[in-house]
């Protein structure tokens, strides 16, 4: 038997009426009234009201006064009903009339307040990460990660899948500038590599013959900071063998399916799936938040030849319908134009023509436009009474881009995008290729193992960027949360790819030989996935961030400032590593 | 539906006679016998054989004949029933008429056989990993750990432990020899060292309040490197709050059976407990395997006195009794002492004595001690006839040990250590300190947060050796699996502690000063446990060695042969670490 507790903080109820309880936690606060003292006494699990009064024991209630925030105490009493019941938590209903309190630790006050909504700042509270978790928005985060992880791979195991451990030491590759590096004091002068992803190893595990292989499995990257990157990560990391693209985007909608059933509670219907050209040309972007419609509509054919200089002289004017939006304030719309002239979003402007009751269409270019022209386009966008619609136009690539950020504001601003609401999307039919200008040749949009269509090989000599690869991506609200692809397991395909993709024989070998060298061997066909599981949870969480879903994360610059690591290490570990540092 | 199997090849049965079916896998050989050709095709799941006859289609036989070893093919086929079955396989009672045969892709002979016994060399092996992997006896090794993974996951699941997971990138420890360095290119001359285990994150965790964690993590020790040792391992990692050694025990007990019960189907008994005096005392071993009794018996006050100077001059004569053992031969005997006599042993030498078929006892020091003398070693040992009593003196620390050694070597050769008998058993008790003779002073035995036994704080001014920690061990058939200890939480105590183990204030508190404040905002009682993964698999696997159970292990060197890491890094990614190797 448990010497330090009965129960926790969050389970006693009605139902324990009279029972004499052993309970520990921390103070969350204490209040005193007359001759009574109240704590609220915390765990992981929940609060208890503990109650200390001065008739019963007055030592005792002193005792109770003393305890300052966060003290770690025992207490054993009696469950009593509460006279002041409340009803929002499990254990309102009771309260409990202490007979012994023990301090167990002491505490200083911490440096922010431990509850839901801190007076904390970010910097603090991650400098006192340890006392942030205490909170519950942090904990129920950990938590759910929890979930989520146990869930994958209760689900996988029962696939059949295995969850093999690759290794964290491995070499660096060629293209490793993003590689972190460790080195090796008993072989001087060389280093093992942190993996990017586990990829080389899945493959070969394919070649091992282990048909279904999944990992939940840390990543690292070494890459210059932007918010939101974190330098170790972590994957779920997926292959498999005899698969077709279907059998690995059915196998992983099942996952997500099952993930949302038995974490959330939520039955999500079969998954759409949308080509990589569509979702450019109707949503502006490879991972379209398709919680709401609001499609992109092409006006080249309606708004040319008007006299309108800057729509008669770009290569793409298209526009989206707000719908119910032609209220919006000349404030508002103004506010919407600022948006999009931001730098991060880069437009040169925005026109808008509203819908009116009656039916006509008033629009910021009436000066070229006449109401027959406008009721073209109040055509092609379906428009109707009250409907405001957006329309921008420039180079097609740029245009599309920013016109899929003012999409997703206007979706914000709709409240469009309600995070406990949940559209997946699997995204097909990638390009293989994608054409770098820095290098002038075409590089792997995946990486040079990726298939092709095999109806689109011929197109390889002709016209590479439009060959369609055989990857996928799943998207959940506008966010990428994973991809994947076939894996080419033919030499001569293989030799192909290389080719186009400007590499010589050499240093093809130079750079995949060693993976080209177990392909000989019997390498069966296979492809794979893997899901950024930070993302993952943090939209289980329904939060932006995925350093809120990470117990102990780095800051934007790649510091633990709870530790303070990276830091300078001791000369004569350096000695011993064969290193010098040359700052 | 799957293009490429309707099954694998371990289930079809006589119940499947009739379907037509479609398998894909690897050649695993091929025999020819008149018009027909005979094809074992393997896959993780097992072996199908099929069938291919001139009769019915001589050219398809024809593809069959030419098909390599190791070539991965696909079959849709007739399952039919076989004339000459084979009743220790599943699938032996059936065979595939093959209709149609594509060949997935070819193979070049592999370097060894894919067999349970390959032809091939450790070293070979290692290289072709990935062709290794495909052999019985290793692939199944794979699915033993993953096997063990999942349900040490369920079973802590249950039991509310949350599975956090926490840096791989942390801070080099002062005493951090042994750590693995990651230089930082954003912040050059900065380093992030690899965890040896993720104690202090762990720590930090209960003083956040999540009073039970677990992780199944990679762990990083840069030692030299000895047989069996890895550079990267795996452990499964635990503490919890609000609990005594009792309660930490009770719970990795439970866990230890749900493991041998779901995985083995083996229900053990309660654990015996053993104090770690008597583990030296009976064993010469913290770790003892008790499989086998054949306990330690002291013999100071039986054998001193007789004039024989071996012992007269020894702090310790000890022995055992190999029941049963009289009838070794004298080469047996030889054999014996040469044992003891090697230098990883090094004894001395090693006295014996029969108890013949008439209770008189035969010694190999009959010179000195007479039948009624050695009537009372007979006593001691509780010796009857066919007994062997074997003897050995010295330095008691030395002589226990080298006993120790003498004892499982006739365990072997009595084949009393079988693997798949389970003799699991918690040493406690473990001294606090330990007397470092290079430093002449005190070291923590485990860590310098393990609390001593109340009771024997005392002794830490007077008899500092004989203060007893609440640490514990888990040791299973002389393995230690796993070890832990409940953790100071009490500042007073700690500093007393930091004292004992000579250090300043000031170093304490630049080697353990950012522990030591997390303590002073609420820290709960806590202890925990860590499991050693590999050792436990390999102990589930019946296994000597870790590196079995490994999916891409490194060699004694810490090299992997199979990606050929460490390796040197290119000059301009140590330029931009700011690095200089000066090897």
């Amino acid at each position: 038997m448990n010497m330090y507790r009965t129960h926790t903080c969050g389970e006693l109820t009605l139902k324990n009426l009279g029972e004499t309880v052993t309970l520990s936690g921390w103070v969350q606060k204490s209040r005193d009234l007359g001759g009574m003292t109240f704590i609220d006494m915390r765990d992981r699990y929940g609060i208890t009201q503990l109650t200390f009064n001065t008739d019963d024991d007055e030592q005792l209630r002193e005792l109770a006064r003393d305890l300052g925030r966060e003290y770690v105490i025992q207490v054993k009493g009696t469950v009593i009903e509460r006279s002041n019941k409340n009803l929002n938590i499990p254990t309102g209903e009771i309260e409990i009339k202490v007979e012994e309190l023990k301090v167990l630790n002491a505490a200083k006050t911490p440096p922010f307040t431990i509850e839901n909504e801190s007076d904390g700042g970010e910097e603090l509270r991650m400098k006192y990460r340890y006392l942030d978790i205490r909170r519950n928005p942090v904990k129920n985060n950990l938590i759910m990660r929890h979930k989520v992880a146990q869930e994958i791979r209760r689900y996988l195991d029962q696939e059949n899948f295995l969850e093999v451990e690759t290794p964290v030491l491995i070499k660096s590759t060629p293209e490793g500038a993003r590689d972190f590096v460790v080195p090796s004091r008993v072989h001087p002068g060389e280093f093992y590599a942190l993996p990017q992803s586990p990829q080389t190893f899945k493959q070969l595990l394919m070649v091992s013959g282990i048909d279904k292989y999944f990992q939940i499995v840390k990543c690292f990257r070494d890459e210059d900071l932007r918010a939101d990157r974190q330098p170790e990560f972590t994957q779920v990391d997926c292959e498999m063998s005899f698969v077709e693209q279907s059998d690995i985007i059915n196998t992983f909608e099942g996952l997500t399916k099952h993930l949302f059933k038995n974490v959330k509670g939520i039955t999500l219907e079969d998954f759409p799936t949308m080509p990589y050209a569509d979702a450019m040309k109707y949503y502006g972007s490879d991972k379209p938040d398709i919680r709401f419609d609001m499609r992109f509509v092409e006006l080249n054919e309606v708004v040319k030849g008007h006299g309108f200089p800057v729509f008669d002289n770009a290569e793409l004017v298209v526009g989206i319908n707000a719908k119910g939006c032609a209220k919006y304030t000349r404030k508002q719309l103004d506010k919407l134009t600022s948006f999009v002239k931001r730098p991060q979003v880069g437009a040169t402007g925005l026109v808008y023509a509203r819908v009116n009751e009656d039916g006509t269409v008033k629009s910021s270019v009436d000066k070229f436009y006449s109401q027959e022209a406008l009721e073209q386009w109040k055509e092609a966008f379906k428009g109707e009474s009250g409907d405001l619609l957006l329309v921008m136009a420039g180079p097609s690539d740029e245009v599309r881009k920013q016109l899929c950020e003012l999409r997703l504001e206007v979706g914000n601003i709709e409240g469009l995008r309600d995070p406990s609401h949940y559209a997946p999307l699997w995204v097909v039919d990638f390009p293989l290729l994608e054409w770098d200008s820095e290098s002038e040749r075409f590089h792997a949009m995946h990486h040079p193992f990726t298939s092709p269509k095999s109806e689109d090989i011929p197109l390889l000599d002709t016209e590479p960027e439009k060959v369609r690869a055989n990857a996928y991506d799943l998207v959940i609200n506008g966010v990428e949360v994973g991809g994947g692809s076939i894996r080419i397991h033919d030499k001569e395909l293989q030799s192909l790819m290389f080719k186009h993709l400007g590499f010589t024989p050499e240093e093809a070998q130079n750079q995949f030989g060693f993976l080209m060298e177990a392909f000989t061997y019997g390498a069966p066909p296979h492809g794979g996935i893997a899901l950024g599981f930070d993302r993952l949870v943090s939209i289980f969480a329904g939060i932006d961030s995925i350093r809120d879903v990470i117990a102990f994360p780095k800051n934007n610059a790649g510091k633990d400032v709870m530790i303070n690591a990276p830091a300078s290490i001791d000369q004569s570990q350096l000695e011993e590593l064969s290193l010098k540092t040359t700052n």
